[in-house]
């Protein structure tokens, strides 16, 4: 589920920066704690052997391997490539996100432009929605592990009303190997086509804006799938993971208090804290800001920031049915002089 | 309210440069001068602590301390973490903005279309424009606190006269759990279709235009909806005012001077300037350059910089109405040669 | 006025390269030459008063101060934020360039759309045109101060001949606290809408054109008065001007030369030049690059890269008049075979 | 084959991590394995010569040209220039899959507004979608290593069906130096054009949707063709990848363990690993990132990256004439009420 | 020209990388190497003065300049202003590339939307295609070198066919101190207005579609004049082009071999390689990221890598022509079923 706060941020106070932290679901904490013990294990592990078990010739080499590790992490420059990569990912995540596909603009206009209330035209207007809901149930399952789940059979889409056991059985004898996101898209158009037929649609101009919508929703969804199959490059994502990762396991034995002995090292702290405070700091920083590009390189996976697909489908489906039906009902304000006349 | 201070740098003088300076709403100084005293407060104590309470073996610790502070804190990054950061605010920010909805476009296509002087025809243009900004109401409330703080209840946006007491009726007899603001669009779409029915409005372009013009409304509005309601991921934000503030922390210890003893350390200050000045240059830079984002991160607020929303609200319907109305009366410039004839 | 070097840099050779900086006019000499001399005269101020004015006691405080400064100074990441805030600027500075209104499209289309060469009709051409450079001008007061002093008030405008005297009157008839940038607008919309009534125009398509057109002009001016009713947050333009200041005012104490006495000074120049020429071109460098945020922070303003403002109030006025009334003399090119037929 | 590991990064989970690790095509290790095995031959080499075949004077030049080389390797600043770099390759790449061409759009409208089962309708929707995918294989033979092997002439082009031999005669006749992608567009419009003038389209607004469906058609190709023709400038291109190479080539020498003898070397290594790790680990960094921009600015060649071009010209012919051969079946949902009625 | 390599890099093989290295038109090497040649005289006369000119003392003073420009080099971030420097020409750059203009869709809309074979319409059509392409060369002699060396007067324009004598007198009359490239646009639109008129376009739809061809076009080429008008703030390049050419210059002393005496020197070379390798490697990189701006930011002029305007206008003219009158023509392809029926 998508994760809101902005209600904590509508200033900028201290206060409210402290109620932002509190947050645990879809937070830093969240996302890092798992990680940094692990890290924190490793890291107390080498700083035990090297106060317990080594013998000063053993701490010697101890110690050069660590002031070696030490310097050598500044060669590594993670700072940058998170920057340009997590740049990359906000792009193409909110770009996703503008299409995910909200059913309104095409209803309002269904609604608006096929009028009358007898049974046939209300079907039609409810069948232009349901087909187009029904093609973003076909895009979400192929693209969303939890859509998947939810809808592992095309049957289990039909059962959930989203379209009729007369309609999958025609569409499963297209014989296609291909995608088949086209066929209720096609259906609506066809229903908008014999709308305007059979004179339920007034003009010329109706067809072309109700298919300029049913086009507009087609291109978002397409894009959706595109986004998933043409990720971003696997080398620059194993880049990047991998980096930060390397850079903490170099860290794990570069970070360690080495001063225990009399040698005069440069490098080394001043002072033996036991605990990497800073390193954890630093930690902190680094993999929540990679968990950044983590959790939404796939929004359409399982995280806590990840869009609530399942919801959206039966939202687009109710309202877009409700929109098309109310235009039915008498309920309408009545031509009335306003407040300000 | 949005701080305008464009004037003041209508040429790039010193003299424009420090008028900018000597701004205090909305300034650099509003924004830090809290921090910056809690800072000063913590790092004089600390200081007092060394200089006056401590023994010479207490100081060697603090110094060592001190010396570790100053030098990890260079393991964060801020400056990249910031920059990138506050550029994703700012594009999110200004796409807010222009899509925060000005009633001019529909309003003067409506006057244009739609044209006659008795009072029906009055009636549906005021109603076209007083149902979109009942939208804008509608959404507004949800999304900015200073709305909700004018409208608590829909009541109140009835008694303000953005609707009358039939349209609440209706609108509440509206049976979802999901937000209604498709509502008054499709009560103003449906106005635009019973114009072209009764032949008010003289072609089916004026309907496809006018439609058209109520669809970018109810996309701007939607939009900030969407971004309300999928804010920067969280993760992201804790993580850059966190790691500001811990830096921060971490200076308030290794920005000392501790040059008091005889050691020679090499990572200390030279001389003893009692206050951290170059330090509070930093922090006024980073604090600032953060508070950026803080203030923009949710425009909807009630920051000094936050959009003034209410003012909208208010604006839109009184130029809307008006330039509607404005047609219906005869003061038109009458056809005349021009100066250049 | 803009300035524009494009044929200087046809080739990339180093005698263009030359030809660039021999420019005055807009160059980085004229901007900075002034602060530059300013922080000169501090910095020998400083210089003399070492050298002459300080006892050895003195001279070694100063020199401390001075080693301070030269260490602390790498606090202060100036290159960062300077990058992504010229780019912000230029990025505005661009988009209001490109809404900045040139009638050509709209007189084009008015002219094609609206033949005919009687009195009554070249007057409607002619009005559309004039009531929207009209609207130009009326924005244009409110964001720039070279044509608000050009025209203080409305009559001014009309006396220019912008508007007629009864169009002043009308326009002063409508009430409003709010801008009125609408009234020209729907006045030209409104000829649109009689030439079509009059059957001047011949199609509904051709009145939905003129009215795009007119839309896209109005949209245009319209974001040009939101980018000077929203400027970038002044907490940004202030962080980034004062920083940079700041850190070449550290600068003048920081990079003195001070090997003057015994001491051995790790961070002191090898050698004294009197001159410190490496934080001259680091000034240019800085302060040039910060001069171009401040020159296009508002391109409204008067600096020499400023637009035009006034020459393209005249421009527009000008051409636009020409191009509707061009298609009513009968100087076409006749229809004939070409050269290449 | 371009590389989908979407579902693999569905959660940021370790576990996720680990599974985008352990990939081989399209992988980083894939890459980067070749030049690192040269790098490393090249480095133990000399690591050989350093330790077995020197004398120890020559040892003492080796190891000044080793400090040399590991200091002013920090003049060569790969990082950022490779940030900048590959977003600009990753922005076209990503524009060019934007535009690579689906036939869904136009053959979806095909289907809709030029209806009719008989033979001549038929044949005048597929001849649209042929030849709109006719000019697809033409602009990929020209841009594409792949396709241009598969098609190394128009005759097989012809032969693979894309075409009648009539069709081939005529586009051969057309007598042009350039290349020739707008006449099979021609065609295409010609048959709406004489599907309007006998009657088999019913209205104007019709002709201008499926001109506007494949005059998009015709710009995204065009738009192909000039990423093909205007390349990243080859200086940039050069400079990259020329750096990279020479950074590792210098650290060959600078990044020897030369502690073997007596002399104090601020800048050598505390221990001799043998091994240079972390150099791997950066080398492994660098070049990764690099050949993102590597593989990516040629996206039609023939990395594991690149786009499946020949599957995308066999997928569009089929899907197209499916989509509008679909139409003439009578195989449509019929009307009846939905499981919400 | 421009250099397209784009078949050098189908694979990211290191074959392909040396392929690219060897080109020299519009290469690395060809914009280096008289720069760098220039540099390298500086820096090998100032190496023998030091090595055989000055006695111990003067050394001693060359010694400690070098030490200074050595150090104080760090102080010139150039990475940074160069990133950001270069991204934004390249995006001008590309986005002018974008609206050069080519005649593709106005012909082809010409031709479906205007049909017949007799005279006079085919001059309607071949004059459409002949002023547009006219506007075009107008505009390119204003902002390209290349061609207004081609065509100094208009008379030459006329005279290589892209207009008759009448048209050329006609333009001469229109009495106007600011461009004409409205005149021919107006012409073109009215041409398409008579068409009309005269029935040869069958509907209003087509006079919009045809109109809207036009104004694109006119809006790409008023787009190239803008950029041309309003070039990047002339500071801003003055301050790129400046720094890296002062960077080098002081790095010709700081970067020469100054341990030949007895001193004790921490920033010089702990060895005498006589040729300054990696600086030269450092300028090849610096110089090469620059002169990718320098070319660019007038990509009109006479650059290797420059648009060939010239080429494009014949294209354009030559091309448009043959669209246009192709359709005249009875070689279409004939309604006859395809391989796949």
């Amino acid at each position: 589920m998508t994760i809101t706060y902005t209600l904590d941020v509508s200033t900028s106070k201290v206060s409210s920066f402290c109620k932002l932290l509190l947050r645990w679901r879809g937070s830093l904490w969240k996302s890092v704690y798992k990680e940094l013990f692990l890290w924190l294990c490793g890291y107390t592990a080498l700083s035990l052997v090297y106060r317990l078990a080594l013998n000063p010739e053993q701490r010697i080499i101890f110690e050069d391997i660590s002031v070696f590790a030490y310097r050598y992490t500044d060669f590594i420059p993670l700072t940058f490539i998170l920057g340009f990569f997590v740049s990359l990912v906000i792009d193409r995540w909110w770009d996703m996100f503008s299409n995910i596909g909200w059913i309104d603009n095409a209803a309002l206009y269904v609604s608006t432009y096929i009028q009358g209330s007898d049974d046939k035209v209300r079907i039609m207007r409810r069948q232009i929605i349901r087909f187009l809901v029904l093609t973003q149930a076909m895009v979400f399952r192929d693209i969303s592990i939890r859509v998947r789940r939810r809808f592992p059979t095309l049957e289990t889409v039909q059962a959930a009303g989203f379209m009729s056991k007369v309609e999958l059985s025609i569409l499963e004898e297209v014989a296609t190997s291909k995608a088949k996101y086209w066929v209720p898209i096609q259906w609506a158009m066809l229903v908008v086509h014999d709308a305007r037929r059979d004179g339920l649609i007034q003009s010329h101009q109706a067809v072309q804006d109700l298919l300029q919508r049913i086009l507009e929703w087609r291109s978002g969804l397409s894009r959706l799938s595109h986004y998933d199959w043409v990720p971003i490059p696997l080398v620059y994502t194993q880049v990047v993971f991998l980096t930060v990762r390397c850079y903490f396991l170099i860290c794990m034995m570069g970070r360690q208090y080495v001063n225990n002995t009399d040698r005069n090292l440069d490098y080394s702290s001043p002072i033996d804290l036991y605990v990497p405070v800073v390193t954890m700091v630093q930690f902190t920083f680094y993999i929540g800001w990679m968990k950044v590009a983590e959790a939404l390189v796939n929004p359409f996976g399982e995280d806590d920031d990840d869009f609530e697909v399942n919801w959206l489908l039966d939202r687009n489906l109710q309202v877009g049915l409700q929109i098309v039906d109310n235009v039915a009902s008498e309920k309408r304000p009545p031509l009335e002089k306003d407040f300000f006349w």
